[in-house]
C-alpha cells in the first residue's frame, strides 16, 4: 500500500491524518475572527426609526437591527460568543411572547412607559435599566409610553448555538398572564446583601429582574472619592447574583465602569470578549492598534485576547461605560487568562 | 473480678461504663439551658449612663452590660452560642485596639459622632446601623460626638470558647492607624449586587463594614407591598456577604424584619438560638409558653428548638426587629433542623 | 445611685458588667480543658470482657467503655468535641436499633462475623475497617461470628450536645429490615473517583458505608516508595466523601498515616483537637511536654492547640496510626489556626 | 428614504435586520451538525501500522488519525465539541514535548511499555489505561516496549478553538527532565476517597494522572451483584477528581459501563454530545434511527440530542464500554437537558 492510497482508503473510513492540519488546530495563540469595531448610534438610530414606521410586529417577532462583527458575518455575531442589537418598539404596540435557552438582556438606551413580562412580572424600563430575562423564562413586551423605545439588546445565541444547545418556543397567546407583583425580582433584592430570607434560587441567574439605572448611580456615585480602582478599567462595578456573589447568568457578566476625566487606562489582554455601550461622555478604546472613538450610545466590541486600553478624552466630565462579555464562560471551564498587553497607537 | 471491682478499677484507668450515662448523653430532642428572656431598655439604660460616669475606659476595656441569661450565668451568655451587651462611649474618648477570634458586630441604638476603626478604615455609626468586626480584625473605638452613643455589642464568644479557639491580642498602641478612605468597605459595596471588580475576597467574610439603616430601611421599603413574606416572620431580610451571597459572617447570621400592624405569626421552632433587638414598634413574641412583651431597643432570646411567635400588637404601627442567630453554624455542620411548632400561651 | 447599688440592680436585670469577667472571656490563645492522655488497650480489654458476661445487651443499650479525658469527666468526652469508646458484642447477640443526630462511625479492633445494618444495608465487620453511621441514620448490630467482636466506638456527642443540637429515637423493633445488598454502599463506592452516575448524594456525609482495610492498606502501599508525605505527619490519607472531596462527615475527619521506621516528626499545632488509635506498631507522641507511649490498639488524645511530635521508636517496623479531628468543624467556621511549635521533652 | 435605501445604508454601517435571520438563530431544539457515526477498530488499525512504518515523528509531531465525522469536515472533529484519534507510536521513538490549552486524555488500545512525561512524571500505559493531560501540561511520549503502542487520543479542541481560547508552546527540548515519581499522581491517589493530607489542588483538574485499567475492573467488579444501574447505561461509573468528586477535567467528563449479556436500554437523549469506546463484547447503538454495530475498539458518535439506545446483542458476555462526553461544559453553563426519547429503529 503507497500513502495515497492509505490517504485515499482513510477518506473513505472517516479518518484524516492529523499532521496535515495541526498548525491549524493548535494556533501558538488565540486569534478572533472577531475584528475591533464599533457601530455608531447616530448613524443608526434614524434606521432605526425607519423601520418602526414601515415593518409591523406582527411582520418582525422582534424589530431589532443586529450590530454585525465584521468578521462575523455568518452566522452573525457581534463578538465569538455575544450578539448585541438595537431593538425598537412604539407606543401602543405588543412584542409576542417567546422564550429560548439563549440567556438575554435588555440595556434601555431612550425611553419610558413600555414593559417587559418576564415569567408573569411586568418589568419596567428606564434609561439606563438592566433588565435580564435568564435562559428559558417567558418574555414579552409592551409600550404604554408616547415616544419610541429603544434599547440595546443582548443575547449569548452565538455560544449557545456554537453549542448546539438553543431551544426556542412560543407562547400560545401573544402576551402572557401578569402573575406577580410589578417590579418584584427588583424590588425584593433592592440590595443584593439584603436578600428576602423567605425565598430560594431557583435557577442558575439573577432574580433580580431590572437593575434600575437609579441604584446603579448611586453605587457608582458612592465610590466616587475613594481610590482609582483598577488602572486599566477605573471605578468598575460587576453585577452580580445576590444568591452567589456571581455573575448575573451563568453565561454573561455585566459591568459599568467610570473613567475619570482625562483617565489614561493601562494596556491588557484576555480571553473573554467584550461588547461595550457608552452610556455618558466622550473617548476612545485603542483595540490592537485601532483607535475606537466613542460617544453616548455608541456601542464597540472588543474581540477576545485583543489588546485594549480605554480613554476618556474629556478634561472635565467622566465617561460611563456599560460592557458584557463572556467572563464567566471563560472561567467556569478553566480557559480564562489575562496579561498586561500594549495595543500600541 | 466483680462488677464493683472492675468499676473502681475503670475509674482508674480513665474509662466510665456508657450504660450508666445513656439518657443524658442521648437526649430524645434539644432542651437548651437558655430560657426565653427579655432585657428592657428603659431599665437598663439609666445603670449604663451611671458607670459611663463612675468608670473610666482605662478601667474598664470595654464599658459594657453584658445581657446575661437566666440559664447561662457562668460562662455568661445570653444564647447558647452567642452573647449580646449594651455598650456606652461618650464624648471625647476613645477605647483600646485589639483584636480577637471571635466574631463581632455592634448594631447602634443612640447617638451619632462616634466611629470604629476596623482595619485601619474609619467606620462612622449612626441609629439603625449594623456594624461588623469580623475575627481577628484590629478595632478600637473614638466618640467625637455631644452625647452618648450606645450601641447593641455582639459576639460569638461562647461558641468560640467552646469550641477552644479563642485568641486575644491587645494593640501595642490604643489607636491603630487609619489606612483606609472612610467608610470605605461599606460604600464599595453600597449594593451588595454591584460590586468592585477590582477587589477579591480576603476572608470567610463580609467586606461590608457598614450596612447603614438608610441602606436597610430602602430595602425594607421597597417590599413594603408586595407579598406579606414569611408567615412566621413577616417580611424578613437577611444580611449578606457580597462575594457569597450567604451570611455575613460564618458563625453570625443577621436578619431585619417587619411585621405589618396586626400580625400573628405562625408557630415555629428551629436548632438555631436567636437573640432579638428592637427597631421600633410594641408587640410580644410568646416562647415555650412564656409571653415577652417588647417595645423600642429591648433585647430578647429565643433559645435553640423553642417554639416561638411574633405579635405585633399595635393596629396602625409596624413593628421592626433586627436579629442575629448562629444558623450558619448549625447549617454548616449539617445539624440544622425546624418544623411548625405552636408556643402556646 | 453608688456603684454597689446599681451593680446589684443590674443583677435583678440580667445583666452583668463585663469588665468584670473580661479576661476570661477573651483568653490570649486557646488552653483545652482536655489534658494529653492515652488509653491502654491490654488494660483495658480485661474490663471489656468481663462486663461482656456480666452485663446482657438488654440491660445496657450498647456495651461500651467510655475513654473520658481526665479534664472532661462530666460530661463524659475524650477531646473537647469528640468522643471515643470499646464496644463489645459477643456472638448471637444483637443490638437495639436506634439513631441520632450525632455523627458516628467504629473502627474495627478485633473480631469478625458481624455487622451493623445501617439504614436497610448490611454493613461487615473486619479489623481495620472504618464503618460510618452519619447523624440520623437508623442502626443497630448482630454479631454471628465466634469470638467477642470489639471496636473503637467514635461519636461527636460532646460538639453536638454543646450545640445543643441533640436527638435521639428508638426503632420500634430490636433490629430494623434489610433493603439494600450487603455492604452496596462500600461497594459502589469502592473507589472514590470512580461513582456511580445514576446516584445522587443524599446529605453531608459520605455514602461510603464501609471503608475496608484492605483498600486502605492497598492505597498506603501504593505510596510506600514516594515522598515522605508531611515531616509533622509522615505518610498521611485522609478518608473523603466521594461526592465532595471533603471530610467523610461534617464534624469528623478521618485519616490513616504510617510512620516509617525511626521516624522523629516535627512539631505542630493546630486548633483542632484529635483522638488516635494504633493500627500497628509501638511508638510516642509528645503533647506539651507529656510523653504518651503508645502500641497495638492503644488510644490517646491530643488536645486542641496542644503541641505535638509523633516518633516511631522502632528502627525496623512502620508503625500506622488511625486519627479523628474536628478539623472540619474549624475550618467551617474560620476557626482552624496552625503553626510549627516544639512540644518539648 | 425606501426600505431597500435602509438595508442599503444597514450594510454599510455593519447592521443586519435580525427579522431576517430569525428562524435560523433561534431553532426550536438543537440539531447537531456532527451525524451518528462509528470508526472501525479492525478497518484504521492496518492504515495506522502502515503510516508508523512511512512517516517518522520528526515529520509528524504526532501520528494520529483524526475520527472526523462526516458533518464536521472543517474544520474536524468527532463530535460539536471533542475530537477522538487513534495514535501510534513504536519502540524506540520518542514524541516532541508541548503543551496546550486544550485539555487532552489518552485511553489505551494495545502495547505495554510506553510512557507519557506530564509535568515532570513518568506515566506508563497499559491497555484500559486513562491517562490524564489537562490544558497547559507538558507532556511527551516515550516508548521502550517492543510492539507497537496505540491508544485513543482525546481533545477538546473543537470546544476550545470555537471559544478562541487556544493557546499551543513547544519545549525548548524534545523531552521535558522526570522530577517526580514515576507514576506518583496515580498511586497518591490510588482511590479517591483516601487523599494524600500533605497535598493541595494545584488546578481544576484531577490529579491522578492515570486511572489504571486494573482499578477500573475491581470497581466494576464490586458493583457486579448489586442494582442494575441506570436503565439507560447500565451500570456506569464516572471517573472523578478526588479534590471535588466532579469531572476530572472542566471541559470533558468521562465514564466507564457494563452492559449485561442482552441488555436492551431505555431510549434517552441530552444536550451533551458523547464519544464511545468499545472495551470488550459486541452490541449495537441506535441512534436517531440509526443502528450503529460494534465490537472491540471500535469507536462511535452520538451527537448531543439525538436520541439512543445501548444494545448488548450477546445472550452471554458483558459489553464493556468507556465513553466522554462535554456534559461538564453544559452543565456549568446552565444548558444542560435531558428527556427519556425513543430513537426509533
Amino acid at each position: 500500500m503507497t500513502d495515497d492510497a492509505s490517504y485515499k482508503a482513510l477518506e473513505n473510513l472517516g479518518a484524516a491524518p492529523l499532521w496535515r492540519f495541526y498548525g491549524n488546530l493548535f494556533p501558538a495563540e488565540p486569534r478572533s475572527r472577531a475584528v475591533p469595531h464599533s457601530w455608531s448610534w447616530q448613524d443608526l438610530r434614524p434606521h432605526l426609526l425607519h423601520f418602526s414606521r414601515t415593518l409591523s410586529l406582527d411582520e418582525a417577532e422582534r424589530r431589532v437591527l443586529m450590530l454585525v462583527n465584521p468578521g462575523l458575518i455568518d452566522p452573525p455575531a457581534t463578538v465569538n460568543t455575544l450578539y448585541a442589537g438595537l431593538q425598537i418598539i412604539l407606543p401602543g404596540e405588543t412584542a409576542q411572547a417567546h422564550r429560548h435557552t439563549s440567556n438575554a438582556f435588555r440595556f434601555i438606551l431612550e425611553g419610558t412607559g413600555a414593559w417587559t413580562t418576564v415569567n408573569g412580572e411586568r418589568v419596567h424600563m428606564a434609561p439606563g435599566d438592566l433588565l435580564l430575562t435568564p435562559g428559558w423564562h417567558w418574555h414579552d413586551h409592551t409600550h404604554q409610553g408616547d415616544a419610541p423605545m429603544i434599547w440595546l439588546d443582548a443575547l449569548d445565541y452565538p455560544l449557545v448555538n456554537a453549542l448546539e444547545a438553543g431551544f426556542y418556543e412560543q407562547y400560545p397567546q401573544r402576551l402572557q398572564p401578569v402573575t406577580r407583583p410589578d417590579d418584584a425580582g427588583s424590588r425584593q433584592f433592592l440590595h443584593g446583601r439584603l436578600t428576602p430570607a423567605w425565598l430560594t434560587p431557583d435557577g442558575p441567574s439573577s432574580p433580580v429582574t431590572r437593575y434600575t439605572w437609579e441604584e446603579t448611580a448611586r453605587a457608582l456615585d458612592a465610590v466616587a472619592d475613594t481610590a482609582e480602582g483598577s488602572d486599566v478599567d477605573g471605578i468598575v462595578l460587576e453585577y452580580t447574583n445576590p444568591w452567589t456573589g456571581g455573575p448575573v447568568m451563568p453565561t454573561i457578566g455585566c459591568r459599568v465602569q467610570r473613567l475619570r476625566p482625562g483617565f489614561h487606562g493601562a494596556g491588557r489582554r484576555h480571553t473573554a470578549s467584550t461588547i461595550f455601550n457608552v452610556v455618558r461622555g466622550e473617548g476612545a478604546t485603542v483595540v490592537d492598534g485601532v483607535r475606537l472613538d466613542w460617544s453616548e450610545h455608541d456601542t464597540f466590541a472588543v474581540p477576545g485576547w485583543a489588546s485594549y486600553r480605554h480613554l476618556n478624552t474629556s478634561a472635565s466630565q467622566d465617561a460611563v461605560l456599560f460592557s458584557y462579555s463572556d467572563e464567566p464562560v471563560m472561567r467556569s471551564l478553566g480557559l480564562y487568562r489575562t496579561e498586561a498587553s500594549d495595543p500600541g497607537a
